[in-house]
Parts: structure tokens; C-alpha cells; sequence
């Protein structure tokens, strides 16, 4: 049986392999500049001596400077094939908090076994315990196949939004735009 | 001169009247769930004790049931007249931390003052601030004003990507598909 537990520092060189796959499939490997030390940084772990037969140990919280968490999804045999990078995000209409899935990732060579599928339940499952109000992520528009996948279990596509972005210079440029 | 600083419990009122005008102007008034006990159980606050001439108060910190946080915008006057509801997201490829734009809203009486703009670059001064990655938001594909508007300031639209949501009984459909 596969199990999901919230990650330790001790998986980070695990977590940034799966991240750099990730990038790889999606041809954007030059795009990484996630280290192992900006991750230890970044993210809230559970702390490493923490009982990993539990699914939901208590992490550090969640700050400005770490506001990721990250769980890990591992192989009955132990290996980490699979991660779900998660912030907590905010329904302004039922002021409710929820969680935004970042990115969602299963081996290639581990996919078929419902990995995916494991992960989204456990997000789904934190955001029913916190009395929160949704889960959300983005997918690429052509893929289809995802979309299928998602729309299987229940995500409804925000056709008529846009995401928009400041990044970069704009941001700095943006920042000193009244000054 | 208009003030920025951030939400303080005393400015709930103003927030929730600010949020309803805001859904009654996207005609989903009917879908406001937000309630002056709700927000305050759900905002990071700064304190009222708080210089509120200083742009940039220490806040409660952030936490899984209490992601958002709120700029309010005063009018000269000292009039809350917009409000910044926002929450701190994540680049998995930067591993940095940004920041997510909920919901941005002027008083419909003090439009056209440039206020909406003044919260934009607050929010990418934090970003900056925190040596973040990014400043991020969504806009209904309709609205070409906003879209221009925003573009005019940097902002890059994310056409490429669909948002998924997966809420209500789907929620606990999802969170329960496993057992």
C-alpha cells in the first residue's frame, strides 16, 4: 500500500528530483532554479521525528517566507514517487479558507496506480477537516487528457477566468511605479 | 493623501460592506456567506494597537485557518473606500513565495483616483519586501478595462492555463472516493 505523509527536510533531494522531472516533461528544466537549500527554506515540513504512519502530522506553520507544504506520496516498497506542492488559499464570498495545488507530480515509470488520484483525495481530505471551502489548481489548456482526469472527480473548469502575472522586472517595476 | 495599511479587527464592518458591494457589482451578492464573525475568525489582523500611519504593521501570522490578509485603503478623509484581500502563494520552480490577489475592490464613488493601482503596487512592494517570486490574480476573461488596465502596469495574462475547482459536495465526494 502506497502512503501520503506531509514531507521532512529528510526528503527534500527527493522532492527537488521530482520537481526537476516534472520541469523535464514539461521542457522547462532550464526554468528550475529550485536548490535543496531554497527548498528547506521555502517549505513547512513535519518534523523528522515524527511517526510517518500517520497521514496528517503536525508541520511547522506557514509563514510569508514558507508558505509551501508538501506531501509525499511513497511506494509500498519505500521510494518517493510522487509529490503535491500546496498553499492555502481564500474564498472572499464565504471567507473561507481552502487549498491551492501548485503542482502535482507521480513518476513516470510509477503512473496507472492511482497515484494521482491518492493525492488529490488526501488535499481534498484536509480541506473537508478544516471546514474549508475548495481545492484548486491550474492545467495546462491542451491538456486533455488531465482535464479529463480532473473533471472525473469532480473539478468543474473556470472557463471564464484569466490568471494574470507581475513578475521579474514588471515586479520591481511595478513596486516603484508611485515613487 | 490616501492611506494604505493593513486590516485591523475595528475595520470589519467597512470590509464586509466593501465585499458585498463588490459581489452586488459582479451581480453575486446572493452568493456572500462572508459574516463580520467569519471574517474576523478567518483574516491575520494587525494589531489595533498598531501606528497606523506606519505602511507596513506586523500582522497576525498567517495559518491554515486563517490565510488572508487585508490591505485597506483610506480615502484623505480617512474613509475606508478599497480594500487588497489577499493570501501568500508559492513558484515550485523558483521555490519562492508570492503573492495571491483574491479580490481588489474601490468604491464605486471613488473610482478613477488611481486607488485601485496604489493596492496593486503596495502588494508588489511586499513582494519585493520578501524577496518573492511573484504577484498573482484573476480577472473574468470578459472584462477588457481590467484586462487593459492591468496589462497597462506589467501584468502578463496566463491564457495558456485553466483553472480547476473542486468544491460543495464535490468536496467531500472526492475526499471520501477512496474509502
Amino acid at each position: 500500500m502506497a502512503t501520503v505523509r506531509h514531507a521532512q527536510q529528510e526528503d527534500v533531494p527527493a522532492i527537488l528530483e521530482l520537481i526537476r522531472e516534472l520541469a523535464d516533461y514539461e521542457h522547462e528544466l532550464h526554468s528550475v532554479e529550485a536548490t535543496e537549500e531554497k527548498l528547506l527554506s521555502t517549505i513547512a515540513f513535519a518534523p523528522s521525528t515524527e511517526d510517518s504512519s500517520k497521514s496528517s502530522p503536525t508541520t511547522e506553520p506557514t509563514s510569508p517566507s514558507k508558505p509551501a507544504r508538501c506531501l509525499v506520496l511513497t511506494t509500498p516498497a519505500g521510494v518517493p514517487a510522487g509529490i503535491a506542492l500546496y498553499f492555502y488559499n481564500y474564498s472572499t464570498w464565504r471567507a473561507k479558507p481552502g487549498i491551492y495545488l501548485e503542482d502535482l507530480y507521480v513518476k513516470q515509470d510509477e503512473r496507472k496506480n492511482g497515484y494521482g488520484k491518492r493525492l488529490l483525495v488526501e488535499l481534498a481530505k484536509e480541506v473537508v477537516a478544516m471546514q474549508g471551502g475548495r481545492l484548486e489548481w491550474s492545467v495546462l489548456k491542451w491538456n486533455e487528457p488531465s482535464i479529463k482526469f480532473y473533471e472525473s472527480i469532480g473539478a468543474k473548469m473556470m472557463s471564464e477566468w484569466v490568471g494574470m502575472r507581475v513578475d521579474g522586472e514588471g515586479l520591481t517595476k511595478l513596486a516603484s511605479l508611485l515613487d
